[in-house]
């Protein structure tokens, strides 16, 4: 057996930002995270408050030992409820790491938990204590962390968007949170078995947030490469992370990934069910799953996927697509099914997956086996069928006071985008939608971050809740470490686009800092203030390395002389001179008519 | 004085691609370029016919000299419709190139030819022969390079998509070429002084286009640098390159680029007439910048950005931005109206620079000074008082017979972009609509590639006929060659989702193509018919790089035991032997009720 080592993983803060913690009034005990961006003293402007998923990793104060895992913050928020037990757990099988042989074996995580479970069979969801009117800890934590200090910019908010109908408040209370998580509007995934959480909710009438996906897989696998992965997407932005992971060990690489992770992680539990019996789909049974989802939400995992929505009435809807099944899950029950002529296990007993869920508060994510693989089979029959019985599912699921979100695609040509979101909409009862990508064409690939980010930011807008990034890998290859983060910044790039289209009434803030940076010369902000500071500064140093340049008004693009910018400022100081021109432009501006100036003869 | 030496560029085929050319029955001597990329024998497939801007560049019987430039295949073409004449041209000044020491001079280009003009004040412009019922051969060649064989596809082309009210017809005809060009709705930039040219269309009716740009600063230089980022940005599929230079030796570069483009090559004159008067912005005349247009027409270019549209009231209206003016040519112009205070000498002669343009078919492309730099600045009093002077000055260049396109923005969020769209083509008549991007936040410096291809995408969906590119260096420095060709790839993802969504009849074959290799394990077929298979191949290669692999039933994303698509194979064999399953699926795509069959007793 390999030794016990500790990974190391990237940490420390972004340039210019400090990891600032706001407290709760209901619950004075939680910290919110928050990061604050500073600008240069010669702007006047206060530091900009940005959205911070990184967990501790960036702040310098937080003593990281991967060994340890974070500290355990829900732990007393979950025993105050009183609603549940720690008990033994289930027993580690070999099968749980894919029997894999002691030589390879990926260490055990160091500490023990004994897990926690409902008492008595209470359901022990956001969505069972919103329902009751409770506003817990996890709530009030999403709420104060939406507003991002908004309630001190009040008077600088102007709405301006179209959110397709769309809820977005003003301000967000942990009353608004509460109401939206009991209407099934919103969902808080958080196992009462993941206490290293920092809370986040996944809404249409919250900020729109990005999943990453790592694990490993068959061809390639290390612990220390995925929790390192983890880090790295939180690091850039991303609000849930998923471990795929396909190959062996994947029992022990998702306790270290769990145990270190401040944001929900989310799983394909089939995976590891299929790998417990040796990869024959045939041979899945619903013990084996069952024991599965146990193992699962005993170690925390705070989302599954669940494809219980591919029928088997559904599968012939598939024969004349281009590409087919082409979701794993989906392709793996839907020859289980075939196999066995009948409906699969997920759907005859999905009531008995709701029992487990409400037990640990494991959020549903309602897999779309069907989804299309191709712009051809895109909104086809076999894809709608399917979103219908999740819809179905998602109303039984409520009534097991479970909190559920639906996935979607896929490949989608930009023209039926919104007819899926808006079906999306009517059949799943305003559930939230979370879509990976969708990819607009499908002759990129090596491009497909981009080809889906333009889908992604559509959805987006359109009410899409969570987007799974699409990495540059994506058809041909496992994304590394940099692809994890080109995936990542290009997906907070579509939904950033999709909270300004929507009107989110704090997004502009960071766009206007940025802009006024940029007008200003303020080179080292304009950094700063970007998503990626880094690659924003050795784009700029390429050109013009010299620490002198960052304070010129100029760069490599343009040269001095044909800057516009800096025209653009002597002239702004020349037009406002012109003794009533300014005053014009606000009649003009007011719907009068074209203002004409008394030409001078020269 | 540099010896004459000629560059060498990047030639030689794509993967698995023949330039092959089709002739015209109007006018039989013409050869419309296209690629054929053919696929593996066992797909039973006919090749796929792909649009094809590279030139002969990529065609390995062409023999390529870039010290002698392309053919001169429009010459007879030109010379036969009997209205131009050679003359002497305008001699080379020493500001043309920027009063270079000799030592620091671009070496001319080494074969001169004697420029051609209208004969008499007549227009030689294809909107003047397209109004006159002549179907020229360039248009002749836009319909055939449009259609990329289509009638031989006739049967398989199903129409499907959101237009927002553009007339894309099943088939393009010269004739249709000839209407949309006499309506002003599509123009042909192809300078009489370009023979070279292998001419192309720009109109909502047609595919949508992509612009490259090029050119050294006062920064940087480099003739050959400049010659090859010009190949190598056709060769991943720009269908026009506009040269941006602005620092010294513009002229010679130039020459050197024009000789050797098959696109059109469009410039902002104004940007040379700058460097003739030292950069003093007050200092340029009519004179000066007259005098710049003739040379650059007699070089050759094919479209002058000209920004005629920024008249001295609009000046104000950007007193209160946020990010001021960013247009270089914007800034410049206003710079000039407020010393002087009076109207542009642009505004102010327009009707002469329309009797340059019509006597060498000279495009406008008229510029968007006051576009938004920043999302805040968006569809604001300053662009929209713009865009509506430009919609009258659209008209006056159609009086004169002149064609005409119309710049767009900049920074717009995706809410607004609709709205820019439906205004431009209200206030301009149909005129092409020609953008830059737009971004769809300001947030991402070193990303604005993708701000930008997210918004470009949309607008090119909702009308814009051409899409000019944005690199990841954008804000930040200047392009090199690997910026290129990621902002040329990112603008074909872009171009090519809006031709898919507005339901252009041949886009999608491709994409099926592509689908169908990768549902079959046909790799290399994959990679081929992917926008970028240099990128597509690589990728794969860095986790499965035996040839073995691109046989393999599976890739390193997910291992042979969970690939979807094996699955899936396996799952349609079994489908479709399930009797009666899939005549009841047709049946629930008839819009019968769900298929329930009858459960068996396990």
């Amino acid at each position: 057996m390999t030794t016990t080592t500790s990974p190391t993983v990237t940490t420390g803060p972004m340039p210019a930002s400090a990891k600032v913690y706001r407290s709760g009034v209901i619950h004075p005990q939680i910290r919110v995270p928050m990061r604050e961006i500073s600008v240069h003293p010669s702007a006047g402007e206060p530091a900009v408050t940005v959205y911070d998923p990184s967990g501790p990793y960036a702040d310098p104060t937080a003593g990281i030992a991967i060994g340890r895992g974070l500290p355990r913050l829900r732990e007393t928020w979950i025993a105050a409820l009183g609603d549940t037990e720690a008990y033994d757990g289930r027993d580690l099988q070999p099968a749980d790491n894919g029997f894999v042989s002691a030589d390879r074996l990926t260490p055990k995580f160091p500490l023990s938990h004994r897990p926690r479970r409902a008492i008595g069979g209470k359901a022990v969801t956001q969505i069972a204590y919103a329902r009751a009117g409770i506003v817990t800890p996890e709530m009030e934590f999403v709420a104060i962390r939406e507003n991002l200090g908004r309630e001190m910019l009040k008077d600088k908010l102007a709405r301006d968007g179209e959110s397709f109908g769309a809820a977005i408040p003003d301000f967000v209370t942990a009353e608004f949170v509460r109401d939206e998580v009991a209407r099934g509007r919103a969902i808080i995934p958080a196992n009462i078995n993941h206490p290293e959480l920092e809370p986040m909710a996944i809404g249409r009438n919250f900020l729109v947030k990005i999943n990453a996906n790592i694990g490993n897989s068959a061809v390639t696998s290390s612990m220390a490469e995925e929790v390192e992965k983890m880090v790295w997407a939180i690091r850039w932005g991303a609000d849930t992370v998923m471990d795929l992971s396909t190959g062996r060990n994947i029992h022990n690489i998702r306790d270290w990934i769990i145990r270190n992770a401040p944001v929900p992680i989310g799983t394909v539990p089939l995976y590891q069910a299929l790998e417990k019996v040796g990869g024959v789909a045939e041979d899945l049974s619903w013990e084996i799953f069952r024991d599965t989802l146990i193992e699962q939400a005993e170690q925390g995992v705070d989302y599954f996927t669940i494809h219980a929505g591919l029928r088997l009435r559904h599968i012939p809807l598939t024969v004349d697509r281009v590409t087919g099944i082409v979701s794993r899950g989906g392709s793996i029950m839907a020859k289980w099914c075939l196999h066995h002529h009948r409906e699969s296990f997920l759907h005859e007993h999905f009531e008995d997956i709701c029992q487990i869920m409400r037990a640990y508060d494991v959020s549903f994510s309602l897999g779309d086996g069907l989804r299309p693989g191709s712009v051809a089979d895109a909104n086809d029959a076999a894809q709608f069928a399917e979103l219908e019985t999740l819809g179905e599912l998602t109303r039984i699921a409520w009534q097991h006071d479970c909190q559920v979100m639906i996935e979607g695609p896929g490949h989608v040509p930009m023209h039926k985008i919104r007819e899926n979101m808006d079906k999306q909409l009517e059949v799943c009862g305003e559930a939230p939608f979370y879509t990976l990508g969708p990819l607009t064409t499908d002759i990129a690939p090596g491009y497909d971050h981009i080809t889906s980010g333009i889908g992604a930011a559509m959805i987006g807008w359109f009410g899409t809740a969570m987007l799974c990034y699409v990495t540059p890998k994506e058809h041909l290859g496992l994304p590394d470490r940099d692809d994890v983060k080109t995936g990542v910044i290009t997906y907070k790039i579509a939904a950033h686009a999709a909270d300004l289209a929507k009107g989110h009434p704090a997004a502009k803030l960071r766009d206007d800092a940025l802009s006024r940076a940029r007008f200003e010369f303020r080179w080292e902000d304009q950094f700063n203030l970007s998503l990626d500071p880094d690659t924003a500064r050795s784009f700029h140093d390429q050109t013009l390395p010299k620490e002198a340049h960052k304070l010129a008004h100029f760069c490599s693009m343009c040269g001095p002389k044909f800057c516009s910018m800096k025209i653009s400022h002597d002239i702004r100081d020349a037009a406002r001179a012109e003794a009533g021109m300014a005053e014009m432009a606000g009649k003009y501006r007011d719907g009068g008519d074209l203002y004409m100036p008394v030409q001078e003869e020269p």
